[in-house]
């Protein structure tokens, strides 16, 4: 059960950007009153045009409609991409009668190429018209925005404040070109609770950065990568404070660790979803550094699409990572069995570890340090021939 | 004709550390006079035991002997690592009646465990009773460092210093694990010109830096990665200076540049070399990093390997390599063919372009930037299903 936050109505439908006419590839979020938008977005120097727009339009609390097409990026389109992206945020405006400076736009799929903005507009017509704010709409709206994932991915959670239910709900796309520094894929989290501009993006920047930004499909960071908080304030609960911020920051981190999660999950080919958990480092952002690294090597991933405990391609990853620590002092298990204590290596049942991993689609890797308190929990695929086949024939 | 330098003997047996007896996994060089040697080695803090080693004993001008063995790296094995890299030079400095001091050791193969020493000492005294300096014994060396190459890669150039005849000669491996940041591979030069070890390590180290750490294969930086520049004087030239020091490190330089380029070229899998050319950047260390983040993205080497001109994916790595850069003044050349120019995209014949790359082994990359003059050369292979399936299943 995936209810819609109050004050929310979505959509989604097909007009014609994605070859397959039983996908959506257009979706709008309507928020009924003047509600809070925040996002975080792609570092990508090479951002695409929606990217530049939605930066200059958030935070805001006049936040009125969202418009997401896939199957177009929009990205590497010089300033005829962001006239596009401007014109498609009015057409969303204009088929639901809001100000067109209150519009949100995203868009994900080719690099390169021009929006389809005839289509656009006749898939934003089609929307507006079948708005709603059941599942069956909830659901319709999350396909509308993915490209290769292989499944919708929502997530939600409830509150209570002061005696009023809120409702936390999110959705997100994403399988591959990801590679994080701040947000790393399309997400869109609506929530019914009362909450200012700043503090949103301050609430979404500290939540992202423990969830889409520890997660890593190929490393390949996107031009497009955006999250945004849509908060109708509908519920009618006082504004978030104190305790109830609290509240809401936890919850908002579950829906938000779920959906990042669901995205290596589905990541291209895979068949593990690996969970690196990194500790004893001297700060977080050193043990950030060493999981990606660990996380985005060919040869860790490759060992563990083959169930191969391979640790030293691990141990040596973090060893190329920048970080300085003393090698002397490096524990590894795998699966929860120790390999590798104070940098020497251990004698483990290989063909054991092999099968722990052979036989889960989920492996864990713990790598301990002794530099310091710091920690990390980061998520990655394994690499696949299948990945290679998918990317090898994308655009042609 | 790949002739060895004068003073120099070598030797390639197998002793049993490769499974295939066919294949030879220990290697000799020795140097009838002391001679210098200087080396450069991998970055990477998790660095093996006989990089430790070397460090210490280089650089030196009383070399007499290297010992290199293949399928075991002696890499994360802590105290006793160290002591068999010592015990296996103390070997091979016997064998050869020489000082244990001057012997250096090279390993490479799987990470985290112990050497055989007993199957070590077999193979040194073997090849010790087999030392010869044509190219027949040049090969069984060259081959004696070898893991999953499918070629061994042997490079020499010819210089006349004050009317004596020098020759340079090369022998490097590396398929995988290739990510440079000082030297990324095994690679052994010989050369019978007299060079003191200050001038002999600044050499190795400018030269490296323009070709051994311009090579990338999968971003994995290795434990084990050495370059070792070893002299024997043998030819009776004066000492490098001036012209003949210039005239030496361009050959070195077109040496070093081959066998740096042949790795790539036989990367696991690789079914393209991939060259790149950064221009336009502030300076080189910029076009550096630029040129090894798109080297290393998954998307754009799968995108080659299916020859697909996917361009978005070169300009949004680029995008992510953390180096600053006016995206709206980048260019991007394919084979030769414009494709984006000034941060927009050209029309071009698409079809034509992934021709170009389906039909040839080469592809071509130009990246143009207006930031500066600084310029780097880069060599990568692309990814294919077949590198997957070589790393999946390595240890078990």
């Amino acid at each position: 059960m995936f209810p819609v936050p109050q004050g929310f109505r979505l959509a989604g439908v097909h007009c014609g950007i994605k070859r397959n006419p039983t996908k959506p590839d257009l979706s709008l979020v309507v928020c009924d009153r003047p509600g809070t938008a925040a996002g975080v977005f792609t570092q990508n120097l090479v951002h695409a045009a929606p990217v530049a727009l939605d930066r200059q339009r958030t935070p805001t609390d006049k936040f009125r409609v969202l418009v997401v097409n896939s199957g177009n990026a929009n990205a590497c389109t010089g300033e005829r991409g962001l006239a596009d992206a401007r014109q498609m945020g009015a057409m969303a405006a204009a088929a639901c009668g809001v100000e067109g400076a209150h519009a949100l736009v995203l868009s994900t799929g080719v690099i390169g190429e021009f929006l389809p903005l005839e289509k656009i507009d006749q898939g934003i017509r089609a929307a507006s018209k079948q708005l709603g704010s059941d599942e069956d709409h909830l659901v319709l709206a999350a396909r509308g925005i993915l490209t290769t994932d292989t499944v919708h991915k929502l997530s939600t959670r409830e509150m209570t404040i002061e005696g009023r239910k809120v409702q936390i709900t999110g959705m997100a796309k994403g399988a591959a070109m990801i590679g994080p520094r701040m947000a790393t894929m399309l997400c869109v989290v609506m929530t019914d609770a009362t909450v200012d501009p700043t503090t949103a993006k301050t609430l979404l920047t500290e939540v992202a950065d423990d969830t889409f930004n520890c997660i890593s499909v190929d490393g390949h960071m996107s031009t497009n990568d955006s999250v945004l908080l849509l908060c109708s304030g509908a519920a009618g609960a006082a504004p978030l404070a104190g305790a109830s911020l609290a509240g809401f920051r936890e919850a908002l981190r579950e829906v938000c660790t779920e959906l990042a999660r669901a995205i290596p999950n589905d990541g291209e080919g895979c068949t593990h979803l690996v969970t690196i958990d990194v500790v004893g480092c001297a700060d977080r952002a050193s043990a950030r550094r060493i999981a990606k690294t660990v996380a985005e090597s060919p040869l860790v991933k490759t060992a563990i699409a083959g169930a191969d405990p391979n640790w030293g391609r691990i141990v040596s990853a973090a060893g190329y990572s920048g970080i300085p620590f003393d090698p002397a002092k490096v524990d590894l298990e795998l699966n929860g069995t120790p390999l590798y204590e104070n940098g020497s290596p251990l004698k483990f049942d290989k063909a054991a570890v092999a099968e722990s991993i052979r036989s889960n689609r989920e492996t864990h890797v713990r790598l301990t340090f002794r530099e310091g308190t710091a920690s990390i929990r980061f998520w990655t695929t394994d690499l696949t021939p299948e990945y290679v086949r998918l990317n090898a024939d994308y655009t042609t």
